[in-house]
């Protein structure tokens, strides 16, 4: 009675024959039951022991549960130092420092180009003397502190080194994690700084002192979070960060470094979306693929085997229509991750996709995982899931989904190959494009976005940040910093510096004698930019998917339509320029802009990375565009917008349209649209839409100039 | 490498001997590890065939998703119906009705006892053409409907019947569930009318009339939810619900009804709290030990075999103080109750614990569950944890354990004789007491009450009803109901009614006579209590339980000593009589202080279910108490706590101090104190302290009229 047979053809009365059709999420097709015959071929393998599947400790959080590490950082130091006290307080275990995005990209705070992004989406820190405030009255020996940190890491990481130093904790004796893993910046981040040659050395020189001097600080975090941010499926994600990783490893064993000197140090950072199973899935097929890959390249020590990561929830899955919806995907995302057996968790506050966390949304998302922790019973045992004929089974399917990809690496040579030839950034960008498409047809549903929409909703309170006053408060710091030091022994330790660029020294030795010095974050950086320059990136967008996957659909087609009536009136098809400004490199929205507005029939012009307001009014103006379409993820468009719209007057071309996307707070809405901002979309928006909506600005404004004309 | 041995001796290193002790959680001893060994022996089965602990369905979610159905109902019908289509428009399948707490109690809303529960906990029901305005618009044919109704049953469902027929809607059309669980009010509740004896004759006569009349709709929902709010645990709400089943079965068997005719409309409806995987095997294991008890008796149709369940997350995992951190609770809770395979499921709302739902708090506990079937992938596989080693070994152990309960209810003859006995009641009232200790020892951390306290939350808006206003309604209603209706009509269908009750007639169908003459949902229920009379429990609550698990406890030990200096000071113990006032029976709070207070060293007077404030205060003073200590979970208090000491004073007894605990919104706080009340309880209440508060208060009020004397 009870074999398969006999299922299928209840179930199939049930609820007809395509019960029985695999259900594709996520690219991986699902069927309706998962059985004993599903797993019969698989080995059982013991937590603790490779390949890890079952986690990488045989007592998992029943010896000790996962560490709740919330990401955090804005304003000043001693702002952020007072929350993390107070998290800390209250619960949290470890440290997870955000940097502002002029630290990011190794610019001190008085620099021209950062007037719009100081102290917004994350900390400001110009020197070691701001390291030291931001760990005030935290004790370096005894808390690990995980930096997100890949562009200026050098100057980040040799002020750590000498903020424990000043605090009486050797080099040897702090714990923690510096990302550094700058082959996902040029993927799908942009946090980068010098080309990737240079970038790549970078991350050797830290493997090599830290794996010297730093026993037990992790050397690198290979960060797949960013590429799921990015539109990345969970098989894309996990393929692409274990080739990342195994880059660095094959670089730092080409320096000559034994594998097991350095192994143990290398830890992982994934994002945890909404797809239940499959994510925790993912972790366990995750640690597979680094002991086999591992034990493929020798390594001995057991702990080189292990993929030890952390996690966060994903930011992308967060909505800012009815954002208290947030709270249940953090929770379901949270526990997926436990699930999986992250040894440490970030969870998003619900007010993510609107602006920064406030205290109270930063509580509950801490309490989140405090909840799992105390109240669940679910780290009483380690790997409940394990035996689960789904999730073994799915396991086993998205390694084996990662193991094609990876192949496919590998046969461009690796992964530096394969994001030069553009592989993995195009990959991935025809999923946000087909994500998109699926969520404006409707076939994805987003409760309370694009479905059971709410009349309205409670706004929560947010977070703003006095962008001109903190910058004031580290300029000023930076002056007492420039004045108090020894010039000479500056000048000397930054020339320094730029020899070991110049040559093998280790660039980390180096920078730590500049930072004791007093040297800031914008010399130590700007002395290797000598050696090495400043990278510019010019990947094109994709073309066709997001076409491809709306044609038939009546929006699109009104849209096209729309767009061939105005290029039929004027004589040539509208011109866009999609831009970010600043030093915000979150280039999703602005690539899938560019390329679903290209696909209905417009010319896009795509501005370059970390453009000035000036720089953009160039641009378009050279270009003749009819609109400036602005993407804003990190709060830089306060300053921003106004400046840019100034210029344009300034220069009489007001006739340009300039709309804005992305994240902007409600409660910046007013200010954008009196400076000129003719439109504000949100991250819901249907993409048809806003290409008709801007189409009818761009024409109401001609009409407009017709009209004073006559 | 591989096998357990290895893992137990590496998790040792790790972590100690002690990772090897078995973790008790909710009674169950929980390995830190399960594996493959610990699922042997079993047999797997298929989803959809008995015993179906994969499912009662072969396609489960993947061909259907679970009904997202919330329990709702406040105030008057217009405005509970205007709810209901809000809520379905915006993604809600089903209705779940809530009454007041005199329609559950029989009497009608212009009845002299229940002048402060009208419309509070549900909506006010009197007649049919209530029934009719609380669904207009809502075509009875297409919509199931649950009611919570277990004491007036047969009015409501006599109504609901009369309102199909009214609306074109015949009885054999009709789906949905009534309650209709007499024997857990006797355990838990207390929602009952009249004796066990009649209330199982009446749970019969629905039986048998739903089995000839109504063939879609369910005539019981067995109902273990009731129990974990009163503190059982998993196994015992488990097994002691299975028991109540098999009354409800053997009790029809009895009455020559046909196994098959009435065994598929039997549904159940467990709770679902904080343990996870015990939840989830839980549900499993349910299934299981029906599909074999009907298989016992006989049961030929696999539907008879089938347990269909709703579950409702755990409103006593809720807590007041940081209220946002239930909508993680509720979100977990949610997701244990799909993985287990549940039909139907209610979401609570996160403010449940200081008061009723608003549309706001509605509206977020409904999008969790849609966000759990659009957003998570979740409904995509059959029992998706299915082979998982610990929980294929949780849910045999869970079975296994409540068999051992059941065995002992059956020793006694049977369900309704264990509850004669009390011993069902003694043992959720043990396991509460040990909850609350344990709780209050710190053992059990409850976030943001007993650990990680913040320091100021947001407060959510509540939702109040103006129950004076709902009541003034309400009897309005009634006056038009009874002045348009044909009185001799009436009276007849009473008559018969009450026939029909002396002797063995069907009370369902004489009451849907009277229905359809416009007779009240007061004049039906009294025509019964004619000749059954209404039942007035006498349980003595259990002793020595929170005193045991608290000994040691410094806190134990200083009320304990305070209580003792009180009677050598005074010469006799401190005396209080703790209370419910109203309709309102939930009495956990009000059984677990009247034993813990006697354990501390109180002469504790329990008060009678149901009381007036003049019942209370003549009570009061025949006994002489010191003080009275209200319970109220129901919204009584606004109207009762104002009369009863107005009442105290009137008698001249203000030196008697009134208390107050349970669920009662902030925005109360000032109109109790005002009124008089000495203080409040929350919910998260250390009782030793309370205990303390309540001497000093006493004292404090007996030296304040000491010095009024002088």
């Amino acid at each position: 009675m009870n074999d398969v047979n006999n299922w299928k053809q209840l179930a199939e009365k049930e609820a007809g024959s395509d019960v029985h059709t695999p259900r594709m999420r996520d690219g991986i097709p699902i069927k309706p039951l998962y059985t004993s015959a599903d797993t019969a071929g698989t080995t059982e393998s013991m937590p603790g022991f490779a390949p890890f599947a079952r986690g990488i400790r045989a007592s998992m959080y029943r010896g000790r549960p996962w560490t709740v590490r919330q990401y955090a950082g804005f304003s000043t130091a001693e702002e952020s130092n007072a929350f993390y006290r107070e998290n800390l307080r209250l619960g949290q275990k470890g440290l997870s420092v955000a940097f502002d995005l002029p630290t990011h990209r190794g610019y001190d705070s008085d620099h021209e180009r950062v007037v719009g992004d100081v102290g917004k989406a994350g900390v400001a820190i110009d020197s070691v003397e701001d390291m030291k405030i931001l760990f005030d009255g935290i004790p370096l020996g005894d808390m690990s502190v995980s930096m997100t940190m890949n562009g200026a890491v050098i100057p980040t990481l040799a002020f750590y080194v000498v903020a424990g130093e000043e605090q009486g904790v050797p080099a040897n004796k702090l714990t923690g994690t510096i990302q550094n893993d700058i082959l996902k910046e040029f993927m799908v981040r942009n946090t980068y700084i010098y080309p990737p040659t240079p970038s790549m050395r970078i991350v050797g020189d830290i493997i090599s002192y830290t794996a010297e001097h730093m026993p037990r600080f992790n050397s690198i975090s290979i960060s797949g979070y960013h590429m799921g941010e990015a539109g990345a499926t969970v098989v894309q994600e996990l393929a692409y960060t274990i080739a990342d990783g195994l880059a660095y490893v094959d670089a730092a064993l080409a320096r000559g470094l034994e594998l097991d000197a350095f192994a143990p140090r290398l830890s992982f950072f994934f994002g945890i979306g909404m797809n239940f199973f499959a994510e925790i899935a993912k972790l366990r097929a995750a640690r597979v693929l680094w002991a086999e890959a591992m034990a493929e390249r020798g390594a001995t020590d057991p702990r080189s085997l292990m993929l030890r990561t952390h996690c966060q929830t994903s930011g992308v899955s967060l909505t800012e229509q009815d954002p208290w919806n947030n709270i249940v995907r953090t929770t379901l995302e949270g526990l997926a991750a436990t699930l999986g057996g992250t040894q440490s968790l970030h969870t998003n506050s619900f007010d993510e996709a609107i602006a920064l966390p406030t205290p109270f949304s930063a509580r509950i998302a801490r309490n989140t995982q405090l909840v799992l922790q105390h109240e669940t019973g679910i780290a009483d045992v380690v790997d409940p899931l394990g035996g689960s004929y789904y999730v073994e089974s799915l396991t086993h399917e998205i390694a084996e989904a990662a193991r094609v990809l990876i192949a496919e690496v590998h046969a461009l040579g690796g992964m530096p190959e394969a994001i030069a030839a553009g592989l993995p950034k195009a990959r991935i960008e025809e999923t946000a494009a087909r994500r998109q498409a699926a969520f404006e047809r409707g076939d994805d549903v987003v409760v309370g976005v694009n479905k059971y929409v709410a009349e309205s909703t409670e706004t929560p309170e947010v977070l703003t940040i006095d962008n001109a006053r903190v910058r004031e408060a580290q300029i000023a710091r930076l002056g007492a910093v420039r004045s108090a030091r020894d010039d000479a022994a500056v000048a000397d330790a930054l020339q320094k510096l730029e020899q070991a660029a110049q040559t093998d020294g280790n660039l980390l030795a180096a920078a730590v004698v500049c930072a004791r010095q007093r040297a800031t974050l914008g010399e130590i950086s700007e002395a290797m930019a000598q050696v090495y320059g400043r990278y510019v990136a010019s990947a094109r967008p994709i073309a066709g998917v997001y076409g491809e996957a709306r044609r038939g659909d009546d929006d699109f087609a009104r849209a096209q339509s729309q767009v061939a009536d105005f290029a039929r009136a004027q004589g040539r098809q509208p011109r866009i320029l999609v831009a970010k400004l600043g030093q915000d490199g979150h280039d999703r929205g602005a690539r899938l802009i560019s390329s679903s507005f290209a696909d209905m029939g417009f010319h896009v012009d795509v501005g370059a990375l970390f453009a000035t307001p000036a720089e953009l009014v160039r641009r378009a103006i050279d270009g003749d565009v009819h609109a400036i379409g602005v993407s804003s993820q990190a709060a830089g468009h306060t300053t921003l917008m106004p400046q840019l719209i100034d210029l344009l007057r300034a220069e009489g071309a007001e006739d340009i349209v300039v709309v804005l996307g992305g994240v902007i707070p409600k409660e910046d809405y007013a200010a954008m649209h009196a400076a000129g901002v003719s439109a504000i979309f949100g991250p819901a928006t249907n993409i048809c839409d806003a290409a008709c909506d801007i189409l009818d600005e761009i024409t109401k404004r001609q009409a407009g100039e017709q009209a004073q004309l006559f």
